[in-house]
C-alpha cells in the first residue's frame, strides 16, 4: 500500500480555507477571511500594464525568467523598502517569491530540523504554523500581552529552551490580534537577539495599512548582524492574485533561499512580475496605498465602535492602528466553535481563535477581519455577533 | 551563529541555471538550456485573452482563489488528459500548481522520509533529483538501454530494495535523453508497480510534442490501483512565464499535495490561470501545439543530421521522436566539462551530463537543447562541437 512521509501525519487542511468556502455565500456577513476589498483593485490600470508589458517585451513576459526575480521589480522593491521601512537594501538582497506563504515555508526548510524549536508570538500567524509544520519542529509559544510580545519572557525562554533555531514574529498589525509592538520592545527585541544569535523571520504583509499614529522601525532596519530575514508582500498593498511575495536577508541567507526556490517552483511567474513593476513605474503606488488606509481605516472604526456597543464588558477587544484584524477574547467559559455555530444561524462568519495557537487551547478566542465588508454591513454583523454571545451569557 | 537545517548541506545551485546565465549573451550559440522558443509563444493572443479576462472579471482575476485552482482551468486540463493522454479522470482530481517543477517538490514531501529510497532513470531529470534532495533521500538509479528503463532491472531492484517509497520516470521524450518507452515497457512497467504497490510521479511535460510515431498511452491511463501522480505542465505546449502546471492524482494521494499547497503557497496565480483558461476557450491550443511541433520537429531533424555529418563515430547520440533534448555519449576518456570549456571558446555551450546521475560519474555524457535555437545556428554550433570533439581525440 502507498505510504506517506511522516510529516504528513502533522500536515491538516486549514480549517479557515474550508470555512471560507462555507461563507463564500453573498448572504452571509464573513468576518472570517483575511481578503483585501476586491472594489480597490486598480483593475483598469492593471490592465492598461498588462498591455503595455505585452507590447514592449511580450516574449520576454512568456518566457523562463531568473531564479531571483525580475530585475526591475527587485530595484523597485528595495527603494520601497528604504522609503517605507528605512531598510537600507538593495536588489541583490531581494528574492522574490509566489506569495510571501511561499517565504514561510522557504524559512522552515532553511532552519529548522526535525524537533528544533521555533518560538513565535502566542497568538501567532495560521498559515505560517502549517508552513512550518511540514519540517515537524516543536512550536514554543512566547506569551504576549497588549502591546505584543513580552520580551522578558522571550529573554527567559531564550536563556531555557534549547534547540532554538528560529524566531517568527510580525510586529505591525499582527494576524490574528491586530497588535503592533512599540519601539522600545523593538529595540529590547533586537537586544536579545543579538546576545542569542538566533535567526528571526519579521513578516510584515501588514506594515503600510497603518490608520493613525507614527510608523515605527522595522526590526530588519534595526539589523546589525544580519539575523533578521524581512517578508513583504503585494498581496495587501496591490492584490493578491499575481501571488508575488520578496524575502530580504543578508547575503549568506539569502544564498539558502535561493537554493530553496530553485528546488521549489524555480522562480515566481514572469508575468505577474513584469506586470507589477510596469504598473508601479506607470501608476502611484502610494496614492494607491492611501486609498485602501482610508477605506480601511474607517471599517476598523465602525468595526470597534460597534464592539463597544454591542458587545458585553465581559469581552476584550484590540483596537489595532492598522492592518486587517481585530480580536476578542470572550469569557473564560465561553467556547468560540459553539459561537461560531450560532452566529453563521444568523449568517455572521468569523474564525475561532484556537488555531492560532500552535500548541491549542485558548477556546474562547476569535479573530475578526474589517477589510473586506461595507460599513453597513460590520454594524449589522457585530451587532448579530453581539447578540449571539449575550443569548450565550452565564 | 546562524545554523541552517541538516538538508542545506545538500543543496546546492544548479549548474544550468549558472551555466544559464554565461550562456545569455547574444552571440553564444547555446544547446544548453531547456527553452521553449519564444518566437512561438501567441504574445498577441495572450493579450487578448489577459484584456478579456480583466474586462469580464478583473476583480476575480486580482483576488485570492481556491488551493485546488480555477475550476474553468481544472476542467479544461481533465478534458485534455483525456483527449490527449486517454486518462480517465475529472477536475476534482486535478490540482493546479506554480509549475510542475513544484509538483516534483511536493511529490518529494508527500511520500519520502530522509533515508527513503526513490528509484529514478540513469540518467533523469537534474530539477527532479534538486527537488526531492530537500526530502534527503537515497537515490538508487535504474539502468536504462536505447528505450528508456530496462523493466528486469526495476523488478530486481524492487525486489531487493528495502524503504523504496517513490518511483520517478519521465516515460516520453525523456528529460535528459529524448528517449521513449515503448508500450510493451509501459504496459511491464505497470505490471511490475502493481506488484510492489509503489507510487509513481509520472512527470510528462513534452508528451505532446511528437513529431513522428504514435502517441503512446501515458502510465496513468494504464493505473488499476491509483499508484500513478502524473505531473502535466502549460511551460511547453503555451509559455512557461505564467508557471502553471499540475497534478493528476486518486483522492487519498491528491488530498495530500493539496495540504502541501496550502502550506508552502497556498494556490498558483489567479491571474496566470484566468487569461490561461480564457485563451484555450478563445484560441487554438490543438493548432498552436501543431506550430510547435513543426519548428522543433525540423530543428530535431537538423541537429541530428548535423550530428550524422560532423560528430566521428565514436560518438553515440539519440534521435528523438519527439521533446526538445538530445544526449550524446562520448568516448570514456573525454570529459564533457573539459569540452565544455573548449566549446565555449568556440562560442558554443552545452550541459555536460554528469549532472543528470544522482550519484555522479558518467563524465563522457552531454545533453543538447534544440528547440530555441534557429536551424543554421544549429548547424553552425554542432559543426563547431564536432570540431572541438575531433581536436580532443586520443
Amino acid at each position: 500500500m502507498v505510504q506517506f512521509a511522516n510529516r504528513m501525519n502533522e500536515m491538516k487542511g486549514s480549517e479557515i480555507r474550508e470555512l471560507l468556502k462555507l461563507t463564500a455565500k453573498p448572504d452571509i456577513i464573513s468576518f472570517a477571511g483575511g481578503l483585501p476589498a476586491p472594489e480597490m483593485f486598480p483593475v483598469e490600470e492593471m490592465m492598461a500594464a498588462a498591455k503595455a508589458v505585452m507590447e514592449e517585451n511580450g516574449r520576454q513576459a512568456m518566457q523562463y525568467s531568473t531564479t531571483e526575480g525580475y530585475p526591475r521589480l527587485r530595484e523597485q522593491i528595495a527603494e520601497r523598502m528604504l522609503a517605507k521601512n528605512n531598510i537600507k537594501t538593495d536588489p541583490d538582497h531581494i528574492l522574490i517569491t509566489s506569495g510571501s506563504q511561499q517565504g514561510l515555508d522557504y524559512s522552515a526548510r532553511v532552519f529548522l530540523n526535525e524537533g528544533d524549536v521555533v518560538l513565535m508570538e502566542s497568538p501567532s500567524y495560521l498559515g505560517a504554523i502549517n508552513a512550518f509544520k511540514c519540517c515537524q519542529p516543536k512550536f514554543v509559544e512566547v506569551p504576549t500581552d497588549e502591546g505584543g510580545m513580552i520580551m522578558e519572557e522571550l529573554d527567559k525562554l531564550l536563556a531555557t529552551t534549547e534547540r532554538v533555531k528560529m524566531i517568527y514574529v510580525i510586529p505591525d498589525f499582527q494576524n490574528p490580534t491586530g497588535r503592533t509592538w512599540s519601539l522600545e520592545r523593538r529595540l529590547k527585541f533586537m537586544e536579545i537577539i543579538n546576545k542569542y544569535e538566533v535567526p528571526v523571520i519579521e513578516d510584515n504583509p501588514y506594515g503600510e495599512l497603518r490608520f493613525e499614529g507614527e510608523y515605527l522601525p522595522a526590526l530588519k532596519s534595526l539589523d546589525t548582524k544580519g539575523l533578521v530575514v524581512f517578508l513583504g508582500t503585494f498581496s495587501k498593498i496591490l492584490a493578491p492574485g499575481y501571488r508575488l511575495g520578496w524575502v530580504c536577508a543578508d547575503t549568506e541567507i539569502l544564498g539558502k533561499y535561493n537554493f530553496m526556490q530553485q528546488a521549489a517552483s524555480l522562480q515566481a511567474s514572469t508575468i505577474s512580475q513584469m506586470e507589477t513593476a510596469k504598473w508601479i513605474d506607470m501608476f502611484d503606488l502610494d496614492g494607491h496605498v492611501n486609498k485602501i488606509r482610508e477605506v480601511y481605516g474607517r471599517r476598523r472604526t465602525v468595526m470597534v465602535e460597534t464592539m463597544e456597543r454591542e458587545l458585553p464588558d465581559c469581552c476584550k477587544f484590540t483596537r489595532p492602528d492598522g492592518g486587517l484584524f481585530t480580536w476578542i477574547e470572550l469569557p473564560e467559559y465561553m467556547d468560540a466553535k459553539e459561537l461560531q455555530l450560532k452566529c453563521l444561524e444568523k449568517k455572521v462568519a468569523f474564525v475561532p481563535g484556537a488555531s492560532f495557537f500552535p500548541n491549542g487551547g485558548h477556546t474562547n478566542t476569535m479573530r475578526l477581519n474589517y477589510s473586506c465588508m461595507p460599513e453597513e454591513k460590520i454594524v449589522q454583523g457585530i451587532t448579530a455577533l453581539g447578540q449571539a454571545i449575550k443569548e450565550n451569557l452565564r
